[in-house]
Order: structure tokens, then C-alpha cells, then sequence
């Protein structure tokens, strides 16, 4: 890097209940949580510069691409430009990455940036088969390697090499539904026991139906803005320390290890020497556990804590309220749903109502600094996001 | 704006034949103008800090999303970031802007952008049904206003307002099939006469099958630095001077005018500015031409011909070799091909070859500066670059 970039500070934040929205449409969640956002910001649309939306698969979802454009236009923003990334489940991540390169470069100054995916109004095998396009789909979900039964191979892998057992995953589901009872926004909160995963069926052994995340609808916004001026709209300025997005093969045969994401890895790695940190100044984090294996994968190679100990680690607590490091307040995407593009961008909501003080009943106490973990398929993808409240 | 940004320069394209591709897939395709990209600038794949892609429709026209690492990938550039960006028709434009954005903030250095469509393995049905995507799907594709339709609406006012012919239309494309056989990767290389346009079947009447872009298999893709290390990698260093993008309502029903698309109006005005020129100071330019009214719409919100004479400008041979300004010289949409995600990237990539004298039986003598226009839709995303030569 040549050149100074801004400061790139959170002023505002939105986000729409996450569940089965039968009675809206794309644009309606789209549009609601845009609003909210803005509201949130006590800012007029006039005032953005320019936007970015994080959505998956509306094309095949809903017959609808064009989103940048569909959602400006909904939103009263023409004629500014407003651009779709996609980076399958991590879209919303990768939305942001561009958003604040935006803010950061000087090219804009307000940004809004959303995440938004109505899964809900196709079959659940549809949408299975559509959300296998995350990952190589001549070579995995052609042979019928959906994503179950990929992240299967990985939880199998890592049971094997650690000993870990089908209850030390379920208990990551149990701790996330027990996080998503105290958020509004979650699409199932309410408490769960080991025995309701244990006795869930399989959707591709060992990972069950409690072990997985759900087909969601929902989106999720955030208004950007440079440091230097966000205190003239909030008094609770969180800043984007650092963004970093890392890739790796779209095929798991390709992978060295079955049993680590590597642009997980790299781009933490990345995130962590820009901001300055390391893993033990987190926290709160919001992490990427699209099935219970993820979330451990996650934990460790975020640096949280040692390769093949992270199992270990939920067991003893340590990842909920009191423990080291809270992970996922917001129930994950596994209780709070998972509306893909949309994860992304909500695991900073989460985060910044964390680092304001305003997460209610789930608050962690004194939280200054947060991390973002958003991945795309198994791994193709990852983006990490650094947070901390700086007013 | 309040920081400066760093000056950039396109480095190295790359194309690959313009068709039906029947035995390649969507990754050769986008394989082989990358790696013709990165051949042109003497540059190996290490260099490279991260990338873009631009891409409309592969979940729906292969079932493929998460193109940004599928693509990083297959062109061995783990563990960069790669990302995907979608404005329909204007994904190769929009991406082109994000990929200048990464190198004019400092970000990156070396990027490598490309754009890609893999569109003959469908039927024709299917893929107007899903190019129907980029406009409003709710309101205009559900209700059977196709893209041809839309456009057809767009002719028809043009021609009652300005008092334009079916054959004003016609000597469109028969001037972008003339520049065609000129041009080694354009799907249809041949000429044609008015005769030709005016018997094809209509599609949308007035727009007849020889008014229309065809569907199309292709990919292009180019390597960008900053301006100041460009002269290690070229001789002929074509500097982007800047690049612009703005939006409009995606129904065409909100537009307050058929006969003009202002998004193209407001990018362009923009991109004037930015690079201190004004229309009369461009030599040569590719337009958006999905159909030949495009063209003329293209023509006139550019600033090149007055609103209502675009039409006689195309008559007196004005948008042609040893006219005021070459318009297409690749044939445009029209007849080089138009395979969506990759059109963006084609035009810079045509573009650049004028600037550098590089563009054979088709150079435009002397030509100094050049334009590119990419629309997204029916107009919903305009993107509007200028390109200089600067050694």
C-alpha cells in the first residue's frame, strides 16, 4: 500500500427479523432494513454517495440479478451507483470489503452497504441444489456433494484427527440457540439440549439437522462513513480497523487439509497485523458457523484458540457469556438464521450494537473490540473484519 | 473526493474468440483471456494482489455462483482475493471500476479483471427468460416484456418522436457487421445490407432479429497498475482517465423519457469532467448496441450527436472509418457478440488496442482517446470509461 486511506467509521445500522417472510419480497427486506440503517444514522438518502448490496443467488432465486440497481431504485437513491458483489455465502462480507474501500479511498464519502436473500420461497431441495453453486459445481454438486455433505467430510476429518465426538458439535448449537433466546431478530430463539441435536436426523453423517443452519430470509444494512466525520452523527462511533478477504480452491479435494480453512487463516492473519491486534484482543466475534464444524474450524483458525482444541474449548464454556471470548452472540447463522447474503453484513450489526453497548440482555460487558468471520462455500472465500468503538 | 488517488494504466488484455463455444466451459473460457492477459503484460501470476470479475447470470445459465474463486482458482491465484461483481449487462463495466478503485486507492498494485458469459448451453427461451433478470422481474419479465420488448418501446418512441425509419435503424447494424469483418474475435465477421436488417423476423416489432445482439459465449480480461510502474511492463502505457458509473429507475415504466437512458447522461457528464475532456476530444468508442436503437441512444446521451440525430449521423456515415467519431470498431454488441458479463471488459479491451495502433484493418489513424459505455438492463446502470494513450 502507496497511499494514506481513511478511517472508515460504522453510523448506522439496520436489520429486518430473520425467518420465513411469505407476505415480503426481495425488495421488501432490502428496503426495510436500507430504512432502518439510514434512520439509524439520522440520515436522508440524499446524502450517500454510493452503495453496495451482498446477495447470493437472487437470479436463480427469484429471477431477479440487477440487484444494485433494483434496490437503488427502491430506495430513492438514483442516480448513484449502487453494485451486487457476490461471493456465495460470504456476499455480504465481500459487499462490505468494497463499501469501505470506498469510504477509505476517498472516491465517496457516505456509503450504504446491505446484504439481502429470500430463500424461502422455493423447495428446500431448490435451494440446496442453488446454494451448491458456492462451490464447484461440475466437480462436487454435479456428483451430489451438497454443502452438508461437504462440511460433513471436514467434521469427519476432524473427529477423526482429534477425537472429538457428534456431542462436542452439537454443543455449538446448543450454546448459539442459547445466545439467539435473548435476539429479537433470530429466526429460532429458543433454547435447545444436547439430546435435540443428538436426536435430530442426519442430513449427511455425522452433521444433523441441528447441526446445520437454516434457509432463511432476511437483510441487514450499515451506513458508512469516514472517522473523521461520523461523530457529527453518532456519539457511539465504531471503526472498521481493518477488512481483509483471503481465497482458497473452490473443490475440498483440492484442499491440503480438510481440518483448516486457509483463507480463514490469511485473511485474519492479514486483518489482525493491519489493526494492529491479535486474536486475544477480541472481545465478542461473530463467526461463520453455517454447521457446528465450521464454528470450530473457525475459532481455531481465527487464533482464538489451538488447532484441533477448539471443541475443548465450548465444552469448558469458554466460548459463551464469562467465558474467553464470547462467540456469536447473535445465535450465529445457525440460530439466527442465514440468510446468505445477508450474514455478512448482520454479523456486523451484531457486532457494532455490541461495541455500542446496546445489545441488551445479550451484552457482553465492556466489549471495545470485535471480529467479523464470513465465509463463502467451503472455504473459498473468507473475510475477516476487525471492529472497535473509538467514541 | 479529498484524498488523491494514484493515476491508472491498463497494462495487458487479453480475449478470446467471440461464439458458441460448445467445447469449452465457462472456466477455460475465462482461463484463456486471463492468461492471454497476463501474456500481453510480461507479467506472471504472482504479481498479482487481487481481482475482479464480472459476471451476470452463471447461476442461472450453469448452476456456478462464487465465480470470484472458482475463477482465482483455476488461474492458480490463491490465496489473493478475487470477487465477483453483477450489474447485468454492465457487470464487466462495473467490475472494470471496482478493479481501478483497488489500484487508484493504493489498495493493490497489480489486478487482474475479467469478465465472462457461458450462454449457448441453454435454449434461446431459456436464456431471454433469464436475461429478463436485468430488468424489473416482478413488473416487467413476469408480465412478458422481454428485453427486446423493452428496447422495442424505446424504438418506438424514438422513431414517432424524431421521425426515424425502420431503416435508420438498419444502417446500425449494418455499419457494426462492416467493422466486424474486420474483427478476429467477433462472432459474426461478415457484412450485411439494409436488405439483410429490414427481411430478418421481427422479434419486437420494430426490432427485427438483425436490430439485435446475439447470445454469445466469450471472455476478456485486462491487468491494471498504477501509471507510474506501468512503462516497466509496456512500451504502450493507456492510461484509464477515468471511469464513471450512475443509475436510473429498473423499470422502464419510471422512466420520465424512452428516448433517453440518464444514467449514460450522468456517468458520462461525470467522466467528462473527471478527465477534463469533452466529447468532441474522443476519437474512438465502443457503446452499449444490445440493439441498434441502443446505439442511437448511446450516440446522442454521450454527447457525441445532438438528442433526435443520431439517426442522420449513422445515415451520412458520420460513426464510421473517416467519419466524425468510429463508433464500434469491434463490431460492437451487434456483431462482435455479446456475451453479458464479459462486454464491459471487451470494449476496454478494443479500446485499448486503438490506443496503442495495435487494432489491424480496423485502426483508427492517430486515435489519442478513446471512450467505452456499458449499460446494464434497460438502463438501470450506465458505466462510462475514457482511455488515453500516454506513452
Amino acid at each position: 500500500m502507496l497511499l494514506a486511506m481513511r478511517r472508515v467509521a460504522i453510523i448506522g445500522v439496520g436489520i429486518t427479523k430473520f425467518g420465513e417472510h411469505w407476505e415480503k419480497g426481495l425488495r421488501d427486506l432490502a428496503l426495510e432494513a436500507g430504512i432502518k440503517a439510514l434512520e439509524d444514522a439520522k440520515i436522508s438518502g440524499e446524502k450517500i454517495d454510493a452503495g453496495y448490496v451482498g446477495n447470493m443467488a437472487s437470479g436463480s432465486l427469484a429471477g431477479q440479478e440487477h440487484l444494485g440497481a433494483l434496490l437503488g431504485d427502491y430506495l430513492g437513491l438514483n442516480p448513484i451507483p449502487i453494485t451486487r458483489v457476490e461471493a456465495a455465502c460470504a456476499s455480504g462480507g465481500v459487499a462490505l470489503l468494497q463499501a469501505y474501500l470506498a469510504v477509505a479511498s476517498g472516491m465517496h464519502d457516505i456509503v450504504v452497504v446491505g446484504g439481502v436473500e429470500k430463500m424461502t420461497d422455493l423447495s428446500t431441495e431448490q435451494v440446496t441444489a442453488i446454494l451448491g453453486g458456492a462451490g464447484d459445481q461440475e466437480w462436487e454438486l454435479f456428483h451430489g456433494a451438497t454443502f452438508p455433505a461437504l462440511y460433513a467430510l471436514m467434521a469427519r476429518a476432524y473427529m477423526n484427527k482429534f477425537k472429538a465426538r457428534e456431542e462436542d458439535l452439537a454443543r455449538v448449537a446448543v450454546k448459539n440457540h442459547k445466545h439467539a433466546s435473548l435476539v429479537p431478530y433470530a429466526q429460532f430463539p429458543k433454547p435447545i439440549t444436547i439430546e435435540t441435536v443428538m436426536n435430530s436426523k442426519y442430513i449427511a453423517s455425522p452433521l444433523k439437522v441441528f447441526d446445520s443452519s437454516p434457509i432463511t430470509d432476511g437483510a441487514s444494512a450499515l451506513v458508512l462513513a469516514p472517522l473523521e466525520i461520523a461523530e457529527s452523527y453518532t456519539n457511539k462511533v465504531v471503526e472498521i480497523k481493518a477488512i481483509e478477504q483471503a481465497s482458497d480452491t473452490i473443490a475440498l479435494h483440492d484442499r491440503s487439509s480438510l481440518v483448516e480453512i486457509n483463507s480463514t487463516k490469511v485473511a485474519s492473519k492479514k486483518a489482525y497485523k493491519k489493526a494492529g491486534l491479535s486474536p486475544k484482543s477480541i472481545d465478542v466475534a461473530e463467526v461463520h458457523d453455517c454447521f457446528t464444524i465450521a464454528e470450530l474450524l473457525a475459532i481455531e483458525d481465527l487464533g482464538f484458540f489451538k488447532k484441533g482444541e477448539g471443541f475443548k474449548a465450548v465444552g469448558e464454556g469458554k466460548t459463551t457469556f464469562g467465558g474467553d471470548i464470547v462467540i456469536n452472540t447473535s445465535g450465529g447463522l445457525k440460530a439466527a438464521g442465514h440468510p446468505v447474503g445477508a450474514t455478512g453484513i448482520k454479523q456486523a450489526y451484531e457486532i457494532t450494537l455490541q461495541l455500542r453497548g446496546e445489545a441488551g440482555k445479550r451484552q457482553v460487558k465492556n466489549a471495545q473490540i470485535g471480529l467479523t468471520h464470513n465465509v463463502g462455500g467451503s472455504g473459498a472465500t473468507a473475510v475477516v473484519g476487525i471492529y472497535e468503538r473509538v467514541s
